[in-house]
């Protein structure tokens, strides 16, 4: 039976996200299945609401069997990065056999024409890919701009296509196992009532991670969207004051980082790419009491929530650009950190001893590569941000064992 | 009347310094006073208990007429500099006639001895510096070690003059007057009782700041050591939210750059100069709840709770070596900042027109020095350690006006 990847960050995770690894099981004949989840910091450029051992236990009782950690200088990246290094992460694996991820559509055909698009881009896009650049954009954010326009040109493809965040990931999970020349089949399973940036629940079971959210810093209901398992799960972080966690849980550090630094500091880190983002971010510091405040200030049409997002966490983290070059985010990670497995996630972990193509980390050592150091890093940071956080109740990532759930689910 | 000229922190403004106004007065017959006072973060590399503002209103309610800031990268540093600043930045003003600083025994002459030596070292103070040096210290603290070692061996001098805070200072400011040739007459005046480390009220009037910052932390009385405008100065500001201001403060933010550096990250800030003190205070990180439990974990013989604080200051503040090179502190203040006055000291700000060697700010404009640039910066990053750091409540150093005082004290 083949093995299945997926690429996750549930946030938390709920019967949405459920209904996908059901589903992938049924449609690829797979009883096994691996995710890459991002860590503590997200592809949206935000923290996750528990940290990334809670978020492991509930997916392990939920269908997935092993759990590999996305680097994350790769999860807080933007979709072709981010993308890149979860693909490269189940490849380097050795033993995954198909990949699959949702889309709004459920419909493969039109995405591989896409994912052919972003091969062998035409004329017609690389003319508008330049002039998005023109316009200052940083290349991720021109590319997806270029690809609506030369969509929306030709009509060859449903608008649609490229107009959903998970459309666009889809297309960069296609393009990067083209890129990797990887043998695993993609798949796409169409995605549920709930849209990814659905704030309300208008659906009895299935509500959106961002929904599940509000309602948790608005202290509303929102146990029906979950497993009961996941509820208590979170309901246990939260009591011993480790959430949840969110941007504004990092307003006094984020605060001193920005009023430390001239505009020519603040462009030295990833994400501040396009002139002008850092000037505002500066200007705007004087007149708000939150990261949120903040972040609705400077956000315009060009400035983006995520990309604003996405630089502040450059910033938090203290990923430079000059810090980030020489780890080659460009080649793949250079590790593949366990964060818990089932009993049947032991047996294929003992499996890729012989296939995997990076070094296999299930605990922390002395010397550990590059990325997994600031995988650590951004761990004690992100437990800066807890309700509570004393000494004895942060996360101490080198001292915390692997998740190991004795049995399968 | 001579114009005497002193060098203050008020951390807060006491009754010892209160008297050392007024014997500044009686001894040199000055009747008008400049201070130079450091503004948020100070010499022995903490924040200040109150905003330089209060401060500034303290000082011209009890005897001062002109205060001018020593800009941050100087307030923050070892003696030497610490000193050279502040001679630098009263000297440059063109008017001030005469120096008066606190010692313990307000002996000159043998000060005057000592200063002798620093500026022609005999051989053997030079072999005692090579020593200290070769143990890894950096220069300030080496030279310190190898005077100490010099007087104790060659019993020519007290040796008390050289084991003492207060003393070290004077020593500096009377070698930073020979350096810049400076036609500012030296005065010493004997300090009371109370010591500058100490801790405890041993004399019904006079504390050290020290004991009055304890007192504070630790909701004592201590309103019989301070004038009592300066007593109702604090209150507000505390009531307001706006204090008591400690390393406490700031324990998030300094936490969060410590966890994302390696040892190679912090040793590119000043004060981390001396291998070693980066991994201890990585090491120490993860057991630790507050910045002091921190400097208390670190601290040893040789990386004393100042120079640790010290480092913790430039850190914080991201005086990083690259970032406070092109300043050349050895070459002296940009600038002279003036953060209020009373009536004779307004008097006295039009006189320095024709006389100051450096250009005057009384108010923020759009351009201004490097130097007032990173004060304003450490305005931002000191009033996000306010207990209510809203923005309303933050101050906006450009926004606020000179302090002036219509009347003398």
């Amino acid at each position: 039976m083949p093995v299945a990847g997926i690429v996750v960050e549930y946030n938390p995770m709920h019967n949405g996200h459920c209904y996908h690894i059901q589903k992938t099981k049924e449609k690829t004949g797979a009883d096994t299945v691996v995710a890459v989840m991002s860590g503590h910091f997200l592809q949206r450029g935000e923290p996750a609401i528990v940290n990334k051992w809670a978020r492991t236990r509930m997916a392990l009782q939920n269908g997935v069997d092993l759990l590999l950690e996305l680097p994350v200088v790769y999860s807080t990246q933007s979709a072709r990065l981010f993308a890149f290094g979860s693909v490269a992460t189940l490849d380097a694996l050795g033993l995954v056999d198909v990949l699959c991820f949702g889309s709004e559509k459920g419909d493969l055909g039109s995405l591989m024409q896409l994912t052919d698009l972003i091969a062998e881009p035409p004329a017609l896009l690389q003319t508008e890919l330049e002039k998005e650049l023109e316009k200052g954009l940083a290349y991720p954010a021109a590319f997806a701009a270029a690809l609506r326009s030369y969509v929306l040109q030709t009509k060859e493809l449903d608008p649609d296509l490229v107009n959903h965040p998970n459309n666009m990931l889809g297309l960069e999970y296609l393009h990067a196992l083209r890129k990797l020349k990887s043998p695993i089949r993609p798949y796409t399973i169409q995605r549920l009532a709930a849209g990814y940036h659905d704030v309300t629940f208008t659906h009895a079971e299935i509500a959106s991670a961002t929904a599940i959210r509000k309602a948790i810093a608005e202290n509303r209901a929102m146990n029906a969207f979950l497993p009961s398992v996941n509820f208590d799960i979170l309901k246990q972080e939260f009591d011993n004051g480790r959430g949840p966690v969110t941007w504004n849980s990092f307003t006094q550090p984020l605060f001193a980082l920005i009023a430390r630094s001239t505009p020519d500091d603040l462009r030295s880190y990833a994400h501040f790419d396009d002139e002008g983002l850092e000037t505002r971010i500066i200007e705007a510091l004087p007149y708000v009491s939150s990261v949120s405040e903040l972040i609705y200030k400077v956000k315009t049409r060009r400035y983006t929530w995520t990309r604003i997002q996405r630089a502040l966490t450059a910033l938090l983290l203290g990923f430079t650009k000059e810090k980030l070059r020489p780890l080659k985010l460009d080649s793949g990670p250079d590790s593949i950190r366990v964060l818990g497995f089932t009993e049947k996630g032991r047996t294929l972990l003992k499996k890729s001893a012989s296939t995997a193509r990076l070094p296999i980390f299930t605990n922390i050592s002395e010397n550990v590569p590059a990325m997994i150091d600031l995988n650590i890093q951004a761990t004690t940071v992100y437990s800066l941000g807890f309700p509570q956080s004393s000494a004895d109740n942060r996360l101490r990532e080198p001292q915390i064992p692997v998740v190991y759930i004795k049995e399968d689910f």
